[in-house]
């Protein structure tokens, strides 16, 4: 759509990746952002474009156009399993609870799972998410339906799916739509056999593509890695050439100076959950050393049945707020650090470059937040405000790919929620 | 108002203190609640106050009627301090940026700063505040103007306040208003003299009134404390008679074995307050050890210069997943025992023993939230979906003493949105 925002407050960001806010207009054609200024100075996007005839002008009254933000490790589907099986130790929960139900599902009831979750990241301004989960056509179809921007990374393991599987999912999700793609990955070390692994390795170097997995997300599972390779998860992979093409890890709580250095060398991004890795009582991410160290660091919700909602706002309060608490360093980790994170550090991580941040030519996936709310008065610092005040209740518009999908609590998405509501129901109900 | 609901699930609370939900109506009449049930059993309430004239009846469509949040530990009027001066180290943040703010602070803006917090209160479903500032009569003015409940304790120390002027404050404010109450405090043993600590306990036992305080929020103020007296906090307290009529502490993040026995033994009661404790690097309070002993526990937002927002929600996630992660026990602290502390454990450690439940013959101190949206789906627990998925998003009326201050996103408490936003915005920048 051609849409234009004026009386507009835009986030924009600068070299030092700290940021900006200009006031004026962002101007949208299509898909893509082509204007952003005070208004004045738009002869050179009209002589490239022509004049633009507008489907909508929007007044934004002095609230904040930002780039959605990037959920960069996810289970979209997962929200059957929300509020289902809380409060028990991470193995009940997993071996007793969540898989057993995981067993039971079938891709329309994936689909439908999705589009739940969708709808969720639209109330919290995320505009694309990283998502590992079964039935990555199905995850993709729920996307593109939507109009949803997904990239998907497989889940393969010891107990489901193959190699050939997964060159198959890389073609046909690649070839669906300019809204999904995907990357090779795998599910954990913990869970993928070395000769699994070395088949990920071989196909990451084929297709030239970055590998992410769960790594380093418990105390134990690098214990139990250290004894079968004397490696950690990071150095294994890496031994075993993963990431000749770049990638990352989703978690990476505990990591010793080696897995360091490797993410440095290799230019891999560490994808933190901390909401997930304190209700599994998992640990704390040493996210100030990751900053340190120069590693590119995304933040994610992970699914629903561990955090349990899908709120990128907790989550970066958290990345802020556990990073202080775990150094005793209330300086570290800054709110500019942090939004930097949840928006262009999840596009690097995601390989988004076309979706990182708010600039001509840049595609237009993107929201507005009402700051005229209490908990964002008074505008003493706005990136502040947004990082550790802000809350989904400030989001007034979630757009992707230049459609506007969520606006005043309504859904554009073609699918009515009270219909998603009833069949989430249905299918958790329906299970053994 | 007399103001009839139906079509709603209500949370009522059971003897065990765990929550039940029943699907049917709640009727307010005046301040109060006076039934609540499936409709069908209502012949003794009609007979006690003949027929009900309802000036609204409203369909809550499934939607939850709940209690309001109890806001156990605040500084309301910080408002002004939000994002100001974040991302530094304790001593600095509060030496070099709150405190000479503060010193500019009069009652006309304090009374301002607080309608701010008021506001922001209501749209995270909180209906009272447990608060410490200065002008204790200015901010009970200010929530007495709103409609609003606050308990106030003062913030006397030795650097302002005298116990004189807190008995006068204390006739001033119980003598305002049903809706505001004062209590017995001070700021802190690490800023308060034995002196003043004394002559508080001696008030404390004129009014048989409760006492609380900050107590062993950072470690440094322990240790100081122990060099001082070779007592900590808690115990030099105690031992100046301070609790003969209960009270309890705010934070209670660095407790010894001898601490909680004294919580415990007086009925004390422990008020957490998860996010500021991160943001500030202060450390992670010992909520399981509180439950497991039986000593009440509550939850408190802190003032938004730490913590930045005031958003029970947030809260309640990080004191049940902070108390799994440091404890390395996924099953502690459940969402029930949450839901309690945020509730009817935050109504008695602020004596608000009328305003902790829903029931026939309790203060209408209550909420609605509307299940209806994707964080909230499905309905496999609902409590746990309002603890661990729950957001200021989902908060569709907040109601104080019978009367709806928040619907919809409006507020109803006699002040315009845009006028507080400004006038906080103008104290702030008027200072030095």
């Amino acid at each position: 759509m051609n849409i234009r925002f004026y009386n507009a407050k835009v986030l924009t960001l600068k070299e030092d990746e700290t940021f900006e806010i200009i006031f004026g207009e962002l101007w949208v054609k299509g898909n893509s952002i082509c204007y952003i200024g005070n208004g004045e100075d738009t002869d050179q996007v009209l002589k490239e474009y022509g004049p633009i005839c507008w489907e909508r002008e929007i007044d934004a009254e002095g609230n904040l156009l930002m780039p959605g933000f990037k959920n960069a490790h996810t289970h979209t589907a997962m929200t059957f399993l929300r509020s289902y099986a809380d409060d028990l130790p991470l193995q009940e929960w997993l071996f007793q609870q969540v898989f057993p139900k995981e067993d039971q599902l079938v891709p329309e009831y994936v689909y439908d799972l999705n589009i739940l979750g969708i709808m969720e990241y639209l109330t919290s301004g995320i505009t694309s998410n990283f998502d590992m989960y079964f039935f990555p056509p199905t995850d993709a179809k729920a996307s593109v339906d939507c109009g949803f921007r997904t990239v998907l990374v497989p889940g393969l393991n010891n107990f489901g799916g193959t190699v050939e599987q997964m060159e198959e999912n890389y073609h046909i999700v690649n070839e669906m739509s300019d809204l999904v793609s995907f990357m090779i990955g795998f599910h954990a070390e913990y869970t993928t056999s070395r000769e699994l692994m070395e088949g990920v390795a071989g196909l990451a170097q084929k297709f030239r593509s970055p590998v992410f997995m769960h790594n380093s997300e418990t105390a134990l599972e690098v214990k139990e890695c250290r004894d079968r390779y004397q490696m950690s998860p990071t150095q294994i992979t890496d031994s075993l050439g993963m990431y000749e093409y770049g990638g990352g890890g989703y978690h990476c709580v505990y990591f010793d100076d080696q897995d360091f250095e490797i993410f440095k060398k290799k230019g891999l991004s560490a994808v933190t959950n901390p909401a997930s890795n304190l209700k599994l009582a998992s640990g704390i991410a040493p996210v100030k050393r990751f900053v340190e160290e120069g590693i590119n660091v995304a933040i994610g919700t992970d699914g629903a049945a561990s955090n349990n909602c899908l709120d990128m706002f907790r989550e970066m309060f958290l990345t802020s707020a556990l990073a202080k608490v775990r150094e005793m360093d209330a300086e570290c980790v800054s709110a500019d650090k942090i939004l930097y994170m949840a928006t262009a550090g999840g596009a690097k991580a995601m390989g988004l470059s076309d979706c990182d941040c708010l600039a001509a030519g840049k595609k237009a996936d993107l929201i507005m937040l009402d700051l005229k709310q209490p908990n964002m008065q008074p505008e003493n610092n706005i990136v502040k405000n947004i990082v550790y005040s802000g809350s989904k209740q400030n989001v007034k518009m979630t757009m992707v790919n230049g459609k506007i999908l969520y606006e005043d609590q309504k859904f554009y998405i073609g699918f009515e929620p009270e219909e998603v509501y009833r069949r989430a129901n249905e299918i958790i109900r329906s299970m053994k």
